[in-house]
């Protein structure tokens, strides 16, 4: 069991389990995304995830349920650390351009930490279906959000000019997600040696 | 034919052929694009592609070779248009804002008029493998050069400041790529729509 695993975060429709079988299925997750970012997600069988997990059949099902829960449990691991480093820059405060900096440094932490699961959460988010796939779109939606409401305190704030806070938010994103191709923890420049100069290119464009 | 074909483009490695033939597999890419959009390039088949297509195997064959010469030819697609608008931006010259400013507007026009291709190219390009790999890595880093080249004119002028050339285009290019997963011709919001206020937030975002 390692240290990272996050026994009590919620894992969306997963029944309440022991914090036993809820570390060994974060377990198979972070295993499992890298197996699904070098071969794709449809290219994979059940057989490749149950070797790669040195789990047999019955057991990964017993843990995941179905291929795409384990695929829908990739993003959540994902955007539960997204949320949680949202949380503590929501509860730590301060000016608008203090927050959008501590977004930014939180998100590039979790991408530089997380570079499979973001590769499968960015490529393979078709694949979800149903309540599954509304799911998805819901806490994305929740985490734009959360950048807009920033740039709106900001706007209100007279720290930023009057953008559009829905598509400045979008330039925001992409500036930052898009690092997922190319930010590793264990690459040459650290999430921070990002984070800083992004924020600066972004707070001063928005500034007044 | 539709008026958009590029007969006269550069095609990667294929022989010099007829701009009948040229034109016929610029279709055949163009019409196969949205398919390995929607199904994935590894789990869509010949047969799915011939069909698309209304062509037999051996006609299908006859303009695209292999799966994957049809998948680099997607990419070669996008790259030549981007390419083009790279090289219209520089023979028009102007200071780097307005540089900057254009070559975002030609890279948002390409984005909304090619969304499944774009998206081909961003999610399936380790599918490439041997020369087409290395053609494909050679492209791209090239398109990043004229942008880190236009940052550079920029700080050299004294309009931008010491900016590091090649993350801050990695910074410009994520805001601007990372559209193709809303950004679309059809959309409420036009290329020109979103490529003003991002060169606004850039360019002060890096100005002096």
């Amino acid at each position: 069991m390692n240290g990272s695993v996050d026994v009590g975060a919620p894992t969306g429709d997963v029944p309440r389990r022991s914090a036993k079988w809820l570390a060994r299925r974060d377990e198979i997750i972070d295993v499992s995304a890298p197996v699904f970012a070098q071969r794709g997600y449809h290219a994979t069988g059940i057989t490749e995830l149950c070797a790669a997990n040195g789990l047999g059949k019955g057991a990964l099902y017993h843990y995941i349920g179905s291929k795409e829960e384990l695929l829908a449990g990739i993003h959540d691991r994902v955007m539960d650390e997204v949320m949680a480093g949202a949380d503590r820059v929501a509860d730590k405060g301060g000016t608008a351009p203090v927050q959008l900096t501590n977004l930014g440094d939180e998100l590039l932490d979790v991408i530089a930490r997380y570079p499979d699961h973001v590769w499968v959460f960015l490529h393979e988010f078709p694949a979800l279906t149903g309540e599954r796939a509304d799911q998805f779109r819901v806490r994305r939606r929740e985490y734009e959000r959360r950048v807009e409401a920033v740039l709106q305190l900001g706007i209100d704030d007279g720290d930023f000019r009057a953008v559009d806070p829905k598509l400045t938010a979008r330039a925001w994103l992409g500036m930052h997600n898009y690092t997922y191709l190319w930010l590793k923890a264990s690459g040459p420049l650290s999430a921070r040696d990002v984070a800083k100069p992004f924020a600066d290119i972004f707070i001063r464009g928005i500034g007044t």
